[in-house]
């Protein structure tokens, strides 16, 4: 069942530590079959080491587990409510990256900085509000989701120019079209934000990119118009 | 004798330098057998890489070395008051982990920053005081090990919730129920230690995470109602 | 057609990940051929792991691709006018190193602050002002190109002797006689950003080498008189 | 002439980029055979995989080339004037490691932060004054090693007990009484700057350990009663 899918979930879940975005295991990540409704995500818990690709979990959009005899990812729920908000994300990364990280415990906004943050996210990447104790106690990785899609709603951005964001105090998701892609921008988000922090130290006058910049860069890799690569595809 | 033990301690050693917490011989870690009351530990300033399991040395909960030809480590008594005073911990370890060394040099305690700390330490990591010139000129390893103590004992604290301290200017110790765990909240210590520095440069103003925020992570991992992970014991 | 230059690009591409200058396909190397008057520089996009040096592209310089069926790098215009203004240019570099464009983003010079610095460059290396919106929308990748060569002419700097600049807002170029010493000149800046970050965190007040050891370490390494190395000759 | 030596210096210039002490070439280690006054060290600007043992260049103790092809390391000069005015000094290293380059260039001593320090250095690694223009324009490495050999003449420092220096806006020098030794000392030095660094950063007044806890780690490794380790020898 969805074995194609699980190959992807399962190699993209090994690139995290390849690229040195999580120790042990600190992250996941997922991907959906949106014709069947149907989510793939990493069990919960599993030494890195130890993970093979039919390990993977099979879950639907109610949280019911389809196929699979491991405890889906902690996170499953806020990976559940991101699919659901977010009609166009075909993959989800969640990750302790510890730049982006940073900036979640600061409980600031990681700023669009330059070019590099700009190639990938069209404006600055948010941090959610605090959780309130009731949101926490409750339903906790369900409303982490909530806290989340209320973050983009309110603020009125465009979840696939920005496929990211800070869960305060928490840490990183990031999203795209893939799971392929979303550990992608997991590691722009990082890097991007270890720039920023070093920034920020050295001129916190002078942080963000011109709207002219960040138009250019961003576009020139994104849309219709995009020229960067072999192919106009994102 | 202790044959399981000496791999174990063996094996945990060896993960230091491959988790990056310790150049040359900086560290060493030990396991306690309850049973028998004795502990094996690495022998003092072997280079890691002419280290052997039959090198580990066997000790008392006197003191007294029981089998071994090598010099145990010259932290061994702080090792053995800790064994003696925290019934519950099975093994230890000691760094000079870089991060960590910072906030022990700067003497200030580890915040509870966000979740990574929250997963694995119930609230600050303490900095014990600095050591009086009579205890350091005295029974320097052994009162390191009493201040240790006396900083978990004034402060109510519970070692097996905040599993490390730090050792002001000096650097980290970290216990668990085996030397493996040990060895895991030392990686998870120095990775708090690097996000909590950040973080304070980014915004000294906002370091907490919130008590609810810490109940949460704390306990879906540990005690009668984690759920993380594949089974629910620690 | 230039198999020899375009093996030479190949491999100073492939040099960038290997000293940690990108991520994924985040630089570009390109070299000329002063005889023919043509360029070779490597393809947008293209992930490095894949690249061969047959896909190199051949580029003459007035922008038309003479050679190669992938697209050039988005910077080739940006190479190509820096090529026409500084005809002692052999090889460029472009990278997002995070340390050069830590200072980029802070939209400050790179200031000479030791030796390691004034071994390579003779000066502070400068950033470019930033760039208007006019230069955004239209001819990009030239417009970068003509901004850098404004700095060097405005300030008086000879590119030869300061083979850098910070494109402002987004990250450094390189270059030098030829593709090799280019990436040499991209490690460099590189290592002296981190340098000179942390010396300006630790002592604002005193940055800059005196002239005299400016001049001493910058002529031991480059010129008639240079004596370091085995032979004379840079 | 003097092989064990030559393959000894050999292994100690390769242990620099495997210790990440370097880039490229931009370090140097020597060792003196004190019996015949001979000094063997690394040729001046051969790429590290190139360097073979024998290519290691003999050199007296009034700078004359006694053995060896290849041009000397350009700081030839420094080191001799070190083995001159040090006579326990077996081994010297140069290198430009980062963090111990930025308090050079900073202009500040490095504090003894904590124990990782005082184990190997008794008391803070000075920094040398800035040279004059006259020295740097005369004999420059000379003169290097004259301020090194002034500094710890007036403040009174042994150099074998603070086996470090900071040239000025340049980088460090280690020793020891063998070319191993002076490595080992280089690496603790770059770690105990990475540290007291961080230290500076998070709580600027309180830098410094007592002396109290100086004497103990020191001493517990140095000296007729250490204690560390299989032996009593240093």
């Amino acid at each position: 069942m969805l074995e194609d899918v699980k190959q992807r979930v399962y190699d993209a879940n090994m690139a995290l530590p390849k690229h040195d975005l999580i120790k042990f295991t600190w992250g996941n990540v997922s991907e959906i079959d949106r014709e069947s409704g149907l989510f793939v995500i990493k069990p919960s818990g599993v030494p890195y080491d130890e993970l093979k690709p039919e390990d993977m979990v099979v879950v639907d959009l109610d949280g019911k587990v389809v196929e699979g005899d491991l405890n889906p990812s902690s996170d499953t729920e806020t990976h559940r409510v991101l699919y659901k908000a977010f009609p166009e994300v075909g993959g989800i990364v969640h990750t302790h990256s510890p730049w982006a990280v940073s900036f979640a415990q600061a409980g600031i906004d990681l700023p669009a900085a330059g070019t590099t943050h700009a190639d990938t996210f069209y404006g600055d990447v948010p941090v959610a509000r605090q959780m309130t104790d009731e949101e926490i106690q409750g339903e906790y990785e369900l409303e982490t989701g909530n806290v989340i899609v209320e973050t983009f709603k309110k603020r009125g951005i465009d979840p696939m120019a920005v496929p990211a964001v800070l869960a305060q105090d928490h840490g990183p998701f990031t999203w795209g079209p893939s799971a392929d892609k979303a550990v992608y921008n997991a590691v722009v988000l990082e890097e991007s934000a270890k720039m920023a922090y070093h920034t920020i130290m050295l001129n916190p006058h002078s942080i963000h990119v011109s709207q002219a910049l960040l138009d250019k860069h961003y576009l020139r890799k994104h849309g219709a118009n995009a020229y960067y690569g072999q192919k106009s595809k994102d």
